[in-house]
């Protein structure tokens, strides 16, 4: 038995994404996890902040490389509810984020659209963990704004 | 006569990448225009801050952002001393920004090269402006690091 698996850490990252819904921010939520510790945890605060950068991965980036004041996240892998965009997969690309795993993909917005090769070389990228809940949030959320 | 002008912002830019260099960071610098008005000022501060996403136009636009309360910079126009990477192209264009205007290429990282179509279809892109001393604060200062 393995508690700490993908679906565990998924889980987390969509407990965040279900707090920023509960915020009126846009349901994404990732978690930064290091020898099967949880370093970091974030979700979209763009309206809060008022702040277009403020996107869960950057903000679990940023908190991460405080913890460890370290600028690279070699040892790390990223749980993201949702697939990330341009500028969240240059940020993994700088800190070289291990293993980045996200549940939904993004047609419109997600980085395999506009820059498919923007990660770092050796960063291992897993996709379908939970994508029907991580989807679902999002699907819910765009819908409560018709 | 025409005071601000192109080479007028981006020698502000310029004196922000010295700042940088003068502070052991990768020399870019950058600054946010509105109405002939600089409403941020930033250069990078990846080193200081540990913080891999520390760049200048991320803190410019999140500086830029927090001063007008709005989330878009529609009339704003961005000066950069080096063409910006993917992560900061993606959050030029989550923020909208109307023109962006860089003086050097940046062949390895620039965003032109992973990821040419990321930002709003609605930006203008100028670059080559003060190109030489824009890329001459990098040569030297790679070159120190040797």
């Amino acid at each position: 038995m393995r508690p700490f698996d993908d679906t565990y850490f998924m889980k987390m990252a969509l407990a965040e994404a279900a707090l920023a819904a509960g915020e009126g921010e846009t349901p994404v939520g990732a978690v930064l996890v290091c020898n099967d510790g949880i370093i970091a945890r974030a979700h979209n605060q763009t309206e809060r902040l008022n702040d277009p950068t403020a996107h869960a991965e950057m903000l679990a980036i940023t908190s991460a490389t405080n913890l460890l004041g370290a600028k690279y996240l070699t040892g790390c892998a990223l749980y993201v509810t949702v697939e990330p965009c341009v500028m969240c997969a240059g940020a993994i690309a700088w800190a070289q984020v291990r293993t980045l795993i996200y549940g939904a993909p993004d047609l419109k917005r997600g980085f395999r659209k506009y820059a498919p090769l923007s990660l770092h070389p050796k960063t291992i990228v897993k996709s379908g963990v939970m994508e029907e809940e991580c989807a679902g949030l999002m699907t819910a959320f765009f819908r409560s704004l018709r």
